[in-house]
């Protein structure tokens, strides 16, 4: 499976895809284009809510593979996206609470996927992740997940912060990994629990830190400066799983 | 950093590449081949116990980036491996019990330099990869060990099952992750410990963990096989840093 096989080139074929309702990651229009089939698509992609990125004919041109862009190339996603509510029945479905991973910008293809490969195999009942800067579900994700896709619902939401005021109602807890928190073995980690990971470079965003109820650390001994993205996402789950299970 | 700054081919480049003692990983001939420079370049290679690999002229000129490698192409090492003793010797200086990761034939680049990464966070002592079918420290291992590799000492060995014969006189234990094993929060993974994680697709190897003490699993409750090695080694790592703590 090849990350170009979901790539949609040229004002047809994206546009077909809109109206097939294949589910569009991320939107590249030429700038400053203004005429009648672009401004179909536009109207598409507001419609989705489709992340749209303005970019230069040179950029179009780098990333084009057939070399006839006609100015928009489409990035569609491999699998399609769950609901949050999806996500909470399936945790009502086992009778269990639920244990939902919420990604805060995970950026690498194969860190989301190592993650959603995680959560599945942890027994979470899903994953969310933010629309426009992250990564979304492409043929890169799919693989690294080595099948979790089709198991483990992944739900996006344009505004997480709000995503976790709306599941505090229903009765989560959020737990963020950050660095100058609690030792994540002290903390209480069990019950209705949303993990929260941030991005690779940046950490969980400040909006959505000061939504969670704890930050939780994973001791650090060494040299260097934090786990890669999807290891540290391990670490937190089990302690969770080890937690879970007492 | 690119992988390609690491890439020497031609039978003058490798033959200087030998001579100042650079770490070649591994050597790339042309099948067949048989004249004076190659045999020189092949004693080289077998004093220096280098892996090499007899491949077709196509596979050369495939792997070329320079078109003229000349029959021979050699991956050279980022980084100098460490001997055991250095690791064991780590753990003295700290005044600590040893830690030490062992891989059996990690495969990944991006697995290898993740969990030389983990190791380095999690206080581990070195790491000890073996000969030949792994991966060793190239660039791409460099870069997602995120700097580890220059605090971590790895050292390689011809022979996985033999080196933790002797470590094991040195009084550590050694427990690999494997389906089917003890839980590993049931496991007493106190004191000096060698934690051995298998390859991608194979697992652990008969040989090596014949050896083992202990066989830990990570419990697993989704609907797939296995998590990603570099995942799987963290959660297993920051079980015993859990258990060092207590």
């Amino acid at each position: 499976m090849g990350v170009e096989e979901f790539t949609i080139e040229g004002r047809n074929a994206v546009m077909e895809a809109y109206r097939a309702g294949k589910p569009i990651d991320k939107l590249f229009l030429l700038d400053g284009c203004q005429d009648g089939p672009i401004m179909s698509i536009k109207r598409e992609a507001k419609k989705a809510d489709t992340f749209v990125k303005y970019v230069t004919k040179e950029r179009l041109d780098q990333m084009s593979e057939t070399g006839k862009h006609q100015g928009v190339i489409a990035y569609a996603a491999a699998y399609t996206y769950a609901e949050v509510e999806d996500i909470l029945k399936a945790a009502g479905d086992r009778g269990e609470a639920p244990f939902i991973f919420l990604l805060d910008n995970i950026e690498d293809p194969h860190n989301l996927g190592a993650i959603i490969r995680t959560a599945n195999l942890a027994g979470a009942h899903g994953v969310i992740i933010p629309k426009n800067r992250a990564v979304g579900l492409t043929a890169v994700v799919a693989k690294t997940s080595a099948g979790a896709l089709n198991y483990t619902p992944v739900a996006r939401v344009t505004n997480l912060a709000q995503t976790i005021e709306e599941l505090k109602k229903e009765g989560l807890w959020f737990v963020c990994a950050d660095m100058g928190g609690t030792v994540m073995y002290e903390l209480d980690l069990k019950g209705p629990i949303g993990l929260v990971i941030g991005s690779e470079g940046e950490g969980v965003g400040r909006l959505v830190k000061e939504r969670c109820d704890m930050v939780a650390s994973i001791p650090m001994q060494g040299n260097i400066d934090s786990l890669n993205a999807s290891v540290a996402a391990g670490v937190l789950a089990y302690e969770i799983v080890r937690q879970r299970r007492l």
